[in-house]
């Protein structure tokens, strides 16, 4: 069954960039005043600190006073670590204020090392940032940004996480963003002297001596996250650098909950005419990252004063001449329309008016993104519709597909064509789970467009559809009286009654359905085709569609898997099923080299009709009978055993990652024409192959399988996944499992295995 | 608080072995009789199939009819797998039979292959096993020993544990347990043509290629009871070959839950005599694995036939002279009896004799073991002392250690010496905690035995204590109403009243005090002498003990951990506290090369007394005072914040594993005297230096810190693990959390991350 949200696209919309102001260095004083110039320029937000640098210069003296104690005292350990009082009037310009603070991102102090190997310097530093976290709750402070630990190799980065995740429980609405670069950069400047990473004594320096790589901000990430066990109020300020990280790093940072893009002024380039501009990739990079369900805020870093604020630096390079800026006027921004009624002399904010350009610029959104607005990554369970019957807006939502019905019309067209070139006779078509009719419509057309005539069935269980359907048949004029309704159950069905003799059905030369859901079989289409076998021609009978197969890849989703995480314990099964999801804010684990494309395998495939041994072996079972050959009963189980499937795939790792479980899809052939000139006519959210398929088919949303513990994928680490798909006589169910292994020194080893999941407690009833 | 249990050791005892007999290919049938010949011939048990060859051929026909049917058809998909009819009464002569089953494991056909990558041969493997064991379950069977999987690279493991985790649920008293070799040998036997493995097709033999290596055997049974979550009733039988594997690897087994040793005739050599004997490591082997608190069965196989069987084959190189086997005559077995009373003129059993023997002469079991009897492995939460009162049976235990009062005799009489040198005067001695007075005793035993008088101070804040050490003051020859007692929490005494003037107390010169837990201070030990030092002399009081050391390292235990994942969810916070237990079925992962001995590092260090801008900082921050630099406030918060303690500790893996969690242990220096020709007098339970510092000193268990999600663990990665002590004005509690690093390709990657643990919710409370 498709999985359609049921609701209307929404009108596209420009998305809007909410654009802040940063300084590393603030010289002046944040002030409600200041922050009403910022918003006057333009600006939508802007950061400030939570201390002066009065409390720095405080902090650090402590520091210094105790190494002269050390220095002067025959035992160390006889002197007590600094010890670093509250914040007083004069440490703090910071007070409650409702107004401004809404507007506003606070940033702990910069000059700390929570991660230092250090103990004295790690003491110090989680005393100031308590301090201020505390501070900050306390002033009703909403947003704080934290600079990420030290990127050095000395960094004991799980101290540092453990502070993060403390202070998360110091106030219920704090949000915490730790602000990383996209991958490491020469940090020195944070080492200087007025920093407490520079106070931190050599011998714990060398501490830890590993290489590091381009993750490695990843890493220092993935550990801060899994410590805070995935906090939803805990998210990335993410620095984006002039010259952008692989597009692997690109792509990694994009399934991750960045809260904020951070863009320093000397990412910018200057264009011919001087004026601020981003390179060509960042810019694709922003267009990939604002279309994020949750839009990141953008913070301008060091791009000159607030205009207005008494501010001694401006960056150079500098447009001179007076630029009239297009600036936006969304509902959101009043000041917007200030700046517009005066036209300025000079463009006091170039970075800003650039952003703006970019925001008015940003390329129309894919059809798909359109339709399934507000729904990326929002979890469904599959629908039921062989228990449920559906509404008939459901099957509404499901006939706008643009693409599907008319890839159904053209093979049952070639269908058609093959079979009356053999029979020169009316065809017998049937649909089977018609619902309001679209097939029917279709198979009608194909008819009239081939001129092949038909006799058109329709086979409806739901009791409401099937007032429609007789409706429709009475009053459209392509339906015209011409289709005989059936209200049954299609395994119940005793098959097309031409002749006058109810003992003698005749045969379906075609058998139309739409039964498939995300990953082909999991709304029981092989189980109700095989139910319905019975009524198709067993020489030329054609099933529209004739194969389908399952695919799946190792993805990391952590909004999936702290979506899932935080629905608590009670839901219990929460992990023993697989989800329709519209998959958005995840990452391939698996990259073909090859082809850069990921990764995504067969997991099985289904073909109708069935070959009628293996039918007949099904019905041995179901009866209980004695088996043919002799040697005893068969007994009352596994009849439908022959739906079972079981795949082993190895996958191999492109770039490490953490694995939250497997994205699945599904491919269909429709119809594969007799004439081998012509192309098989087929539908596929595979997306590796949906766009030469059916490309703008919209009809159905990927599936998620999920992993209860994640797996660490370390690099060039092959990941081996087991999957089933289980039948019992009553339901049909998936389990899955995942391997991971590594060479090291030549020997293969398992690094970690996921738990055996079931839904057998969700199973798809038959 | 020490931890031993409070029970008297048991009577030394030789363990008794149960032995039984198995034959890979029984040519005779089992009966009721056979299995009472068994029995008379000293056997306490057998194996037997399930079913009958007669069923291993009607299946190996079946499939041979498949193969022959897709040869014959232009489509293999149009054949059906073969079907396996349930068992007929020609298939099996299993019936139920509550007296035989009882000494009984049915075995599983071996013939089957589980995991093959042939879809056919799983597909048949799977009816044959489901088919076997519902069967035996049905029947009443309690043990069931199925055949391991074949070793061979391309075995699809995850196919095999499923199944298996499947038939745990067949039957609620069904056990289950897999014969795997201690190590990956040649099993080409296995492919015959009486098999199905053999049968696969070779397409399907080359999917994987991958090297294994010594450990491969065990990595298979990893995934097995991964995949089955550790469940209960899910056992190993392990073959012992006659070239043991490293001890690595047999150490590894030791920890996994043997249910049965199954030695083949292969694995015993013929001494001079001719007669069957086990080489040395194997009989060291069995003195270590028979000493689990589970004991492994042992299963002789092959080793010839049951006698009065009427059986054809007699493994060679018997004895040819009669001898008179000296078969004890444990209680258990009557069969034993029977058989001395009848001189035989030949030992039809020699293995079953030598086995016997080996019973007879185990070596007796070291002093902590038989004290320990029936408490390895058994978890209990750490004691309260200071919030609750112990009993005294709790005392009276406590006092039995044969090393620990001994030692603190010692460490007194050398402190009394050392200060007595300085003051010459009368010393004052003070127990604090003194309980039933056991550490009194030992005081005015140094005194006497030194020669020095001492003023003896007692003081106990447990009501019922109090009564006793006034009875004992008053009626003990040696304490002879020399001794002060007083009631009161150690951290409210205002110290001795030597003078008469209560507002100017005395100062204790030295403080004994029994305070510390198996992780040294995880019974507060830190926070009640720091409140009890202020009765300490400033300059030369000493504490005994003076300073104590907190030891971990990381082991595999997967024992304790099945035990707590069957606790169920209820418990929610049974992974978030360490346990005090007497760790003994696990495996230590990083084993040093230089020493062979585990690494077992140092957390963090405790000493007594505490230099005073310690405490005068401690005092302050309790206070609320203004700050001695005059700076702020320091509010009611971080008063013990000198007791937190954080350590970052890295260690090397010696092979890879699994990681359950961390082993804890205390060392403590009671004293050391200043004449630095004398050693120190020190407690350990540190298992690398407790020989060395107090052998046989049985006072304390090890503790263990959980893992909630076991760690792989590859071979040659690095663990580093982060731990806190951690405390606020109320209590303390621990925090912990592991990583794994490994190296691929030069690039340091972390694979594994566990769960930040903390037990604040069972915090000790101050």
């Amino acid at each position: 069954m498709e999985t359609l949200p049921g609701v209307a696209p929404p009108e596209q919309q420009n998305t809007y960039f909410y654009i802040g102001q940063h300084e590393t260095k603030r010289t002046v004083p944040v002030t409600t005043e200041l922050a009403e110039q910022a918003q006057d320029a333009g600006y939508d937000m802007m950061t400030r600190p939570i201390t002066s640098p009065g409390f720095q210069a405080r902090v650090l003296s402590s520091v210094d006073a105790y190494y002269e104690s050390v220095s002067a005292s025959s035992d160390a350990n006889a002197v007590p670590y600094p010890l670093i009082a509250p914040l007083t009037p004069e440490d703090t310009n910071l007070v409650p204020d409702d107004t401004m603070l809404s507007t506003m991102i606070c940033c702990t102090s910069p000059w700390i090392d929570l991660a230092s190997p250090d103990p004295v310097i790690a003491h110090v530093s989680r005393q100031v940032f308590n301090h201020e976290v505390a501070y900050a709750a306390f002033c009703g402070v909403n947003n704080i940004m934290i600079q990420g630990p030290n990127l050095e190799a000395s960094s004991v980065v799980s101290q540092y996480a453990r502070a993060i995740g403390h202070s998360l429980e110091v106030g219920p609405y704090i949000n915490l963003q730790i602000l990383l670069p996209m991958q490491p950069t020469e940090r020195k400047a944070a080492q200087d002297g007025l920093s407490l990473a520079g106070r931190a004594r050599d011998s714990f320096k060398t501490l830890q001596s590993v290489a590091t790589d381009a993750l490695w901000s990843w890493d220092t990430w993935d550990l801060i996250r899994s410590t805070c066990k995935y906090h939803p109020r805990l998210t990335v300020a993410l620095e984006i650098p002039q010259k952008l990280p692989s597009s692997a790093i690109q792509s990694r940072w994009f399934s991750e909950p960045l809260r904020t893009l951070m863009i320093p002024e000397s990412t910018f380039v200057h264009n011919a005419k001087g004026f601020p501009v981003l390179n060509k990739p960042i810019q694709a990079l922003l267009t990939r990252y604002m279309r994020l369900k949750t839009v990141p805020w953008i913070i301008l870093s060091n791009v000159g004063p607030i205009p207005g604020q008494d501010h001694p630096g401006m960056p150079v390079n500098l447009p001179s001449r007076s630029i009239s800026p297009e600036l936006p006027t969304p509902a959101q921004s009043q000041s917007k329309r200030k700046q517009q009624q005066q036209q300025k002399p000079k463009d006091l904010t170039p970075y800003l008016s650039y952003m703006r350009h970019l925001q008015r610029t940003q390329p129309p959104r894919p059809i798909i993104d359109r339709f399934a607005a507000g729904y990326q990554d929002f979890l469904q369970s599959p629908l039921q519709p062989l228990t449920d019957n559906l509404e008939s807006i459901t099957y509404e939502v499901f006939e706008k597909d643009p693409i599907k019905y008319e890839w159904y019309e053209r093979a049952v067209a070639a269908a058609l064509k093959d079979l009356h070139q053999k029979l020169q006779r009316p065809i017998v078509v049937a649909v089977v789970g018609a619902g309001r009719g679209p097939l029917v419509t279709r198979c009608l057309k194909a008819s009239a467009s081939t001129g092949i005539p038909v006799q058109q069935w329709a086979v409806e269980k739901n009791p409401n559809a099937y007032v429609l359907l007789q409706r429709r048949n009475a009053t459209d004029p392509l339906w015209n009286k011409r289709v005989t309704v059936v209200k049954t159950d299609m395994r119940a069905w005793k098959g097309p009654l031409l002749s006058a003799d109810p003992a003698t059905p005749a045969k379906v030369d075609i058998l139309v359905s739409e039964l498939l859901g995300s990953f082909a079989d999991n709304e029981l289409s092989p189980e109700c085709l095989d139910g319905v076998q019975h009524v198709l021609h067993p020489e030329h009978g054609i099933s529209v569609p004739t194969s389908y197969t399952a695919h799946f890849t190792p993805i990391a989703h952590p909004k999936i898997y702290a979506e899932l995480l935080g629905r608590g314990d009670a839901d219990k099964d929460k992990w023993e099923l697989p989800y329709v999801t519209m998959l958005h804010q995840y990452d391939d684990l698996c990259i073909s080299a090859a082809t850069g494309t990921p990764d995504i395998q067969t997991a099985w495939e289904f073909t109708h009709p069935l070959p009628s041994a293996i039918l007949q072996q099904s019905a041995l079972r179901r009866g209980g009978s004695v088996q043919a050959g002799g040697s005893g009963m068969v007994g009352g189980d596994g009849w439908n055993e022959h739906n079972a499937r079981f795949c082993h795939l190895r996958f191999t790792a492109s770039s490490r990652g953490v694995c939250h479980g497997l994205g699945g899809y599904f491919e269909t052939v429709l119809y594969t024409p007799e004439d081998k000139s012509k192309k098989a006519i087929e539908l596929s959210i595979n997306p590796n192959t949906m766009e030469e398929k059916s490309k703008d088919m919209i009809s159905w949303f990927p599936i998620f399988f999920p992993l209860k513990t994640p797996l660490t994928i370390p690099t060039a680490s092959e990941i081996e996944v087991s999957m089933w798909r289980q039948t019992d006589d009553r339901k049909v169910w998936y389990e899955w499992q995942v391997e991971v292994f590594v060479s090291v020194n030549g020997v293969r080893q398992r690094v970690a295995t996921s738990e055996l999941h079931s839904s057998i407690k969700n199973g798809c009833l038959m």
